[in-house]
């Protein structure tokens, strides 16, 4: 089978999720390098009409979202399983990725973490209004993901799965904010897990200069 | 064990889709109805801290966020599979449900349908220079399902999946608005799809007054 190929702009947040995915399962692939202004190209929108990042493809098959791409390495390839076998634990990663997606990313991904680490290299400036707009929500998701794992070591259970792939890169690009510190200062066992899931090998693979983790 | 209780507002479509999981799988369930204003209340807030809806118990087993809800019940109950158990499908499934979340909703749901057809019960008015903003990515939306979609009978291949289910409830509004019926005439796959799929009993169990479907 040939190699899969994984289109992004290297240090995007989503291109990151995806890459984890392929890292933790020690699956091959090679990340396809774009620039900015390539997202809404028109090579790009062949493969990602959206103008979004990350795209796969895979032996012929041309896949693009990035919880459809990570489900679909974890299925497709050997390597630790990224998906709990409990039911239940299962529900809990899906629920976890929902609020990464619905919740977290919209208000610490897209403003808070854009605006006060991205922006340097995006030209993105810093709107303090729009980031006290946001800042409940993304409270209130992180304290929500405290709750759902509780005292587990992982955010879905005993085992690393989707769940943490979704909130490291984030938490990566938020750790390095005033309003990141304090949610993890607040949040002792989130705390404690992102001790834990920042130095896996995965991170190190996936690091851009502009994150330290 | 105990039937399961969803909790929600009749005629949401996030609601219907979690509805219709239950409806076809055939598993026991009851739809606990709030009013719109519960939304915020205090009561639900405990059941689902953003507000949102719907929320399901089961046994125990408290959840929200839909995809996970409806994962959960193809998971936990008996009856006909929702999620395609060859890979590549399954990756389709999974990127025609992020398509809808991401793309599909957020035009035709949130704002298209919302107008035209809730508007009259939920108070919400026409602006026409919205309908016209969101119109290309509606347009993009409904192109890329029927591309992916292709000549398969279902969304995501052979099988009537969870991708199905995400798009029915917003199919139901947006025929009835004349961009959706534009769209289902630009797309006949995508028409006899939804001619397909319309009669199915799950969506007579679950027609709210304002959509004819």
């Amino acid at each position: 089978m040939a190699d899969a190929i994984l289109h992004g702009i290297f240090g995007s947040p989503f291109v990151r999720i995806a890459q984890l995915g392929f890292e933790e399962k020690t699956a091959p692939y090679r990340l396809a390098k774009m620039p900015f202004y390539a997202m809404k190209g028109e090579e790009h929108l062949a493969r990602q009409p959206f103008g979004r990042i990350p795209a796969l493809e895979h032996d012929g098959f041309a896949l693009y979202e990035t919880q459809a791409i990570t489900r679909y390495v974890d299925e497709a390839f050997d390597g630790p399983r990224l998906q709990p076998e409990n039911i239940r634990d299962r529900a809990r990663m899906n629920q976890l990725i929902g609020i990464h997606d619905w919740y977290a990313f919209p208000s610490i991904g897209a403003v808070i973490a854009a605006q006060r680490v991205m922006g340097k290299t995006f030209k993105i400036s810093v709107n303090e209004d729009e980031i006290a707009a946001v800042t409940p929500q993304a409270d209130l998701s992180m304290r929500e993901v405290d709750r759902i794992m509780g005292d587990s070591p992982y955010l879905a259970g005993d085992s690393f799965s989707l769940a943490d792939i979704f909130f490291m890169p984030m938490m990566a690009f938020y750790e390095l904010t005033p309003e990141g510190k304090a949610t993890l200062a607040r949040h002792p066992r989130l705390a404690s897990w992102w001790s834990r899931v920042a130095p896996r090998p995965s991170m190190a693979k996936t690091r851009a200069e502009y994150t330290q983790t």
